[in-house]
């Protein structure tokens, strides 16, 4: 765990998809997205070579800074390290947890994919400073991932205290649905990548996390 | 520059590649191939995900230390630092040799691919701490690759004195016309990786490539 890190910053985070733009700029879907809410963003690169992931890795660096908001790299401690982002982000095919708080130390925060209760305290025993669980909801994004849903997002919040992200068909229907099991935040893909008005979508995911979040902190209990 | 490199170890440096190994089990090509005389393995993987180029990158460093030689890794330096690697090769492709250095420190070596004088200076000038300069003569490993030849790697020692392997279409036949143009070794794939007889193949190149070395290591000038 690092200090860096702060779970509020899971409220609404972006997770990039080069497809789902359907061709428009991923900068400007991005400017859009964060002034509609987006609190993190992470780039997801799965087919570009080292060379070219660094280039948008490090574009996207100066447009999250100069937005206010972290930026996380999917997959790749190299590059996270190499472009200067605040985070990683780690699934079952990357680096093990480990290995990554080995090679970054401090310097950046780490996220882990775990879709069990067992895999969300591995992944905190190893050094996670937070988890991504899903797939909350049946999505096209990721065909291979099975459905969880937010009841098991809430065993897993209970059983290990973590920041933890829901992902995987999340919209502005269902959001709250994942927040009210206990999620710190929403991570979305198409729900705003691949709407004509990304600002407004975001807009109204973050209205619909924050509406379940809200009530609980609110509550003297 | 690091003290860990050794340019002898570029005598006969093979590259590794899955595709050309004709579903024979890599470990056992790297073993007869180092039998036969090869002095470096670099490992190159593009098609496995991290996890995966991470579990044959650890296999490939207990195998290689066993055998006695230097492990490089090909692109990536997160997978080189968390296998424990001796090395990292970087292409045009691949994390600049700066941004590397800054990740590894003085744990990597360092390999670059030059492909022209202005090229090499740069690469020794950002740190790399040895050069791969080809293609030495045609080859089907890499479709992309112009065929530069042993004039332009004469022409890049003589500007750098840099250590320097030749690679691309090398085999038995061509080794010592690239030892001759004053490699310190040559790099080769196919024509071991292919060969039924990896060991012998990799034995009648590093006849021909010595053969080129020895006489000038014996000449009293």
């Amino acid at each position: 765990m690092i200090l860096l890190f702060d779970k509020k910053r899971l409220l609404l985070y972006l997770c990039t998809d080069r497809a789902l733009a359907m061709g428009r700029p991923l900068a400007a879907l991005v400017e859009a997205a964060v002034a509609g809410g987006v609190t993190m963003v992470q780039l997801r690169e799965k087919g570009l070579n080292t060379r070219d992931f660094l280039e948008e890795a490090r574009a996207m660096r100066a447009l999250t800074k100069r937005l206010g908001v972290p930026l996380v790299i999917n997959d790749r401690v190299d590059i996270a390290l190499a472009a200067g982002a605040d985070g990683v982000h780690l699934g079952g095919n990357d680096l093990p947890v480990e290995a990554a708080r080995a090679l970054a130390g401090g310097r950046l925060f780490i996220g882990a994919t775990a879709r069990s209760v067992e895999a969300a305290r591995a992944a905190k025993e190893a050094g996670a400073d937070y988890l991504g669980v899903g797939a909350m909801f049946p999505t096209g994004t990721k065909s291979d991932t099975v459905t969880i849903g937010p009841a098991t997002l809430r065993a897993i919040k209970e059983a290990t205290g973590m920041p933890t992200v829901g992902i995987g068909g999340v919209n502005a229907r269902n959001a709250a649905l994942v927040t009210a099991a206990g999620a710190d935040g929403v991570a979305v893909v198409s729900a705003i990548l691949s709407k004509p008005d990304a600002e407004a979508a975001a807009r109204a995911i973050r209205k619909a996390a924050e509406g379940a979040i809200r009530p609980a902190r609110d509550n003297p209990e």
